[in-house]
């Protein structure tokens, strides 16, 4: 047996116990049964994965995995290849969304070269390239099956890192070129969608150059034939590095029992693999936003994520993920400071 | 002509070239055009507000205004009239929900007491009662129109107060058991909507009494006939005390150029009245979530306000409003603290 499939009989199960608990003391608090919506919801799985009916947070940090995609060779994105190295070096530099939201959610960025087809050196960038970038997946698969592995299993590694120094809550975040077409075939081989309701138009195409994408997601698939009960199949053949990092990202945070918020549709389709290679790992997976990508709709659903944010947002990098730690917060301060019924003196419904 | 009219008058319009100017700001940042969704508009929004390209907000307030409702004793709410006493002991002792998401926003919580039916007093409360609740709507008005006029300059002066205390953002807030069916009455009377299609289970009816509040919700607007023209008459006449005051402090905020955030359905009911009486006034509201009340999505389409929040809370107090404060500190964030394309080195689209 291999280290993966050994990691993943390691992650365990949620506490209901914890989460029951933690539900009967919600009961209690000044608020009419269950209109806190999705913050009980939330604090009810927060305990569940962590065992404590009151959990906090203090270290956060988003991993944004970073690589490029062969297929862009294809024109399936609005902006050229090279942008990706451009923002690994303005996420590096603070400037980038991502960079701005997790300082107010206080939460640490860590940039990882995962695949990118350029040679980057920078002290704050963690550097485990796999290949500089994927192969072009419209003319064959995009890595080979011993690269899937390696992707996720980097992904777990960084993870365990970050556990050791405290982090104790993820964010998925991503940066690549012709990320949402991998995303897209992902989506289509794991759920049976056509194409043309799986992509979106990412960063921005125009209603041609979006059924040009669709075209090439068509012929990824049938090229490639990946198969649906085998993810690390698929995502060789169709994923991408930094969708292969961000499974790891979620699995790892699932084994250390530590909740991870997931961002936009590309983390979206890394968790959709995720849940087929770790059934355990989806109830550590803590829903964010709904973006405006066509697809995101469809896949947060086969996930069964429902997201407290609607932002239209379409933009990746962990953007959502991280404003998303806010309802994080949020429920964690409902538990820990809210009055209960008995405690504050007020009548019960009368209903 | 009276202090509110002069008043209103003096609710400046908002400034286009600011808006424009934060505009352009936004289109050199470094993300694709678009795809930071409502943060953009959002931020739009603010500049057009203050008058600053980069706004920032020190010092937030929720303005809890609480009072009671006459409609009670027809039996409308799951709570007894009590509770609304009881829970603004709650929020003066810092355990309501309110109090904990407040502070997690870094917003002071004010708490009036505008009309409850109960001598309170308290060194925190700002006691500013009108009346001892409203009177029955199912029998008549439920207020005079001088009283309900009074209560809209309640408001006023209290965000005048806190504007002089330094306070540059607001949230709505409230309390008062049987406010729902009084918002509802004011939806229905202001959009010409069904009760069926604008009553909700407030803090949790079952299906027998939401049939008799809509009933109730029916004969008051029968037998009180508001004039959907003339905003202070539906007040007065099927309205709340604590939605007069909401109506003050919407357009207190907007006479001085503050952004005021709406909580839920009360509150939206409150700013549908309040964009009448202003048309001005309506520019200065953010929207902050969409709550589980039945007519607050019409309500909110009614106001052209979309959310970014979407919690299925249902409870009102500004609960959802001072979530909403992190949407604003992000808008504010991301146009003051992103790199641009060019400070970026970064390609543009290749669309």
């Amino acid at each position: 047996m291999g280290f993966l499939e050994q990691y993943v009989e390691g992650i365990p199960e949620l506490d209901m116990e914890a989460s029951r608990a933690a539900a009967a003391h919600i009961g209690n608090l000044t608020v009419p049964p269950g209109a806190l919506g999705k913050l009980e919801s939330l604090a009810v799985q927060l305990a569940g994965i962590t065992g404590r009916i009151k959990p906090s947070f203090e270290k956060k940090a988003v991993i944004v995995m970073a690589a490029d995609h062969g297929v862009c060779e294809e024109g399936v994105s609005a902006f050229p290849q090279e942008v990706t190295t451009q923002m690994i070096h303005n996420f590096l530099s603070g400037g980038a969304a991502v960079n701005v939201l997790a300082r107010q959610a206080g939460a640490k960025v860590v940039c990882v070269d995962i695949g990118v087809n350029n040679d980057i050196s920078h002290p704050e960038l963690v550097s485990r390239k796999i290949r500089f970038g994927t192969a072009n997946m419209a003319k064959g698969p995009a890595m080979t099956r011993a690269e899937a592995i390696r992707a996720i299993e980097t992904g777990i590694s960084i993870v365990e890192e970050e556990v050791r120094r405290g982090v104790s809550i993820f964010v998925t975040g991503e940066m690549g070129i012709g990320n949402t077409t991998a995303s897209a075939a992902v989506m289509c081989a794991m759920t049976n969608t056509e194409p043309a309701k799986a992509a979106g138009r990412g960063t921005g195409l125009d209603d041609e150059r979006l059924k040009h994408k669709i075209g090439v997601i068509e012929k990824a698939l049938q090229l490639n034939a990946p198969d649906a009960a085998d993810p690390i199949d698929v995502l060789a053949k169709v994923g991408g590095l930094e969708i292969g990092g961000l499974i790891g990202v979620i699995l790892g945070a699932a084994a250390n029992r530590c909740p991870v918020v997931i961002d936009g549709f590309i983390s979206s389709a890394a968790a959709l693999l995720a849940r087929v290679i770790s059934p355990e790992a989806a109830g550590y997976m803590i829903a964010s936003h709904i973006s405006q990508e066509q697809g995101h709709r469809q896949l947060l659903e086969a996930l069964d994520l429902r997201p407290g944010l609607d932002l239209d947002m379409r933009i990746g990098e962990g953007t959502g993920g991280v404003l998303g730690l806010t309802l994080v917060d949020a429920a964690c301060r409902i538990v820990s400071e809210m009055a209960t019924f008995e405690s504050a003196g007020i009548a019960g419904s009368g209903v």
